[in-house]
C-alpha cells in the first residue's frame, strides 16, 4: 500500500499498544488523522508532557510526577497496612474499588522461570525494609491467583518472616455474580474449603 | 483515585480512540509508561509530525502529505478507472488487497437521514468533474452493502449520468470462505440472483 511514511510510523507505533493489532490501529490512525486538532495534537502533547513528568514513587513503585507519590504523600492513609501489588495496574485497579486504605508496594512483576524473572529483578528487598518500619503492621499480598503469583506471594512471605509482621493474601473463592456452573474445578475447591459460617 | 493529572489526561484522550475503551485505555497508558522512551516519546513525535503532514488529496481525497496523492502522482496506475470509497479506511482496505490499479476518488461518507448528511456533504460534485475527463471510462461505486451505501451508489450514478462513463458497483455474494449456513437471507438471495455458469 501506498501510504505516507509518517502514516505508517503512526499506525505501526500505535498497534504496540496493548488492545490495539494492526487492523485497529489503522482505524484508530484514520480517527486520528479526521481530526487532527481535537484529539491528535492533544494527545501528541499529553504523551511528551506524560513521558516527561511521570516516574516511579521512590517509596512504593507507583507512577506519579513528584518524588513521593500522592498516596505515599496522604496523611489520611493507614501507614499500618501495606498492600503488595504485582503492578501499577493492579494498584489503580485496587484504588479504583476503595477497599484499601492503607499504602502500596509495586514489585514489578512475579517470579517466572520461563520470562527468566527472579527475585533479584523484583522490589522484594525495599518491600522488607518497609516493613521493618514500627508503624507497618500488616503486609497483605495482592497477587494474582495464578502459580507465578502464588509461588511469589510464598517467597515474598518467606522474606519477610523475620520482619514480625503479619503476612496475609487475599481469599479465594466465587467470583461475586459468578455462577457456579462456569467455575473451574480450583475455584470451587477453594472456595468449598475456605468456606465461612453464615 | 489518585492518580496525577498527566495520566488521567492521557488515559481520556487513549479513551477516545476507537477500539479503546475506559479499561483498554488505562492499560494502553500503563504500557506507555512502563517504556516512555521506546514507545511514548516516538510516538508523541509521530502524531506531531502526522498532524502537521498529512492532509486530504486535493484530487480523490486521500490522506497523505503531497498536495496530490502517491496514487494519484502515480504514472502507472490506470486513469481510467475510478473507484469511489465511503473514506479513507475503505481505501486503504482495497489498497491492501491489490485488486484495484486504478484512481479512487473519496466521497468523504454516505448519505444519511439519520445523521443529517446530505448530498451537499459528500464530494460528489468533485467527481463529476472527474468523471467528465476524456481518459475516464469507469467509476466503480465501492460502497458498504448497506441500506446507506446503496442508496448512495444510486444517488451517486444519478449524478452520473450524465457524464456518459461507465458506472459500475461491487457485486453482492457469498463472501470467500463463508458457509451458506450462517448467511443473512439477504445475501443469499443477491448471490442466487447473481448467479454465474459454470
Amino acid at each position: 500500500m501506498k501510504t505516507s511514511s509518517e502514516i505508517e510510523r503512526l499506525i505501526a507505533l500505535l498497534a504496540r499498544l496493548p488492545g490495539l493489532g494492526p487492523r485497529s490501529a489503522r482505524r484508530a490512525a484514520l480517527a486520528l488523522l479526521r481530526r487532527p486538532d481535537h484529539v491528535m495534537r492533544p494527545l501528541a502533547k499529553a504523551l511528551a508532557e506524560a513521558a516527561d513528568a511521570v516516574r516511579p514513587c521512590v517509596q512504593c513503585g507507583n507512577l506519579d510526577t513528584t518524588e513521593l507519590c500522592a498516596i505515599c504523600m496522604d496523611r489520611n492513609r493507614t501507614p499500618s497496612r501495606i498492600c503488595v501489588v504485582e503492578d501499577v495496574g493492579d494498584l489503580w485497579a485496587i484504588e479504583r474499588s476503595g477497599v484499601h486504605r492503607g499504602l502500596y508496594h509495586v514489585l514489578g512483576g512475579v517470579l517466572s522461570a520461563l520470562d527468566g524473572i527472579g527475585p533479584e529483578d523484583l522490589r522484594i528487598g525495599s518491600l522488607v525494609d518497609r516493613a521493618r518500619a514500627p508503624e507497618v503492621e500488616e503486609i497483605i499480598l495482592a497477587l494474582s491467583a495464578t502459580v507465578e503469583g502464588q509461588s511469589t506471594a510464598h517467597y515474598v512471605a518467606e522474606a519477610l518472616e523475620s520482619t514480625g509482621v503479619a503476612v496475609t493474601r487475599l481469599a479465594h473463592g466465587l467470583p461475586v455474580g459468578g455462577e457456579l456452573d462456569y467455575l473451574d474445578d480450583g475455584t470451587l475447591e477453594a472456595a468449598m474449603r475456605a468456606r465461612t459460617s453464615l
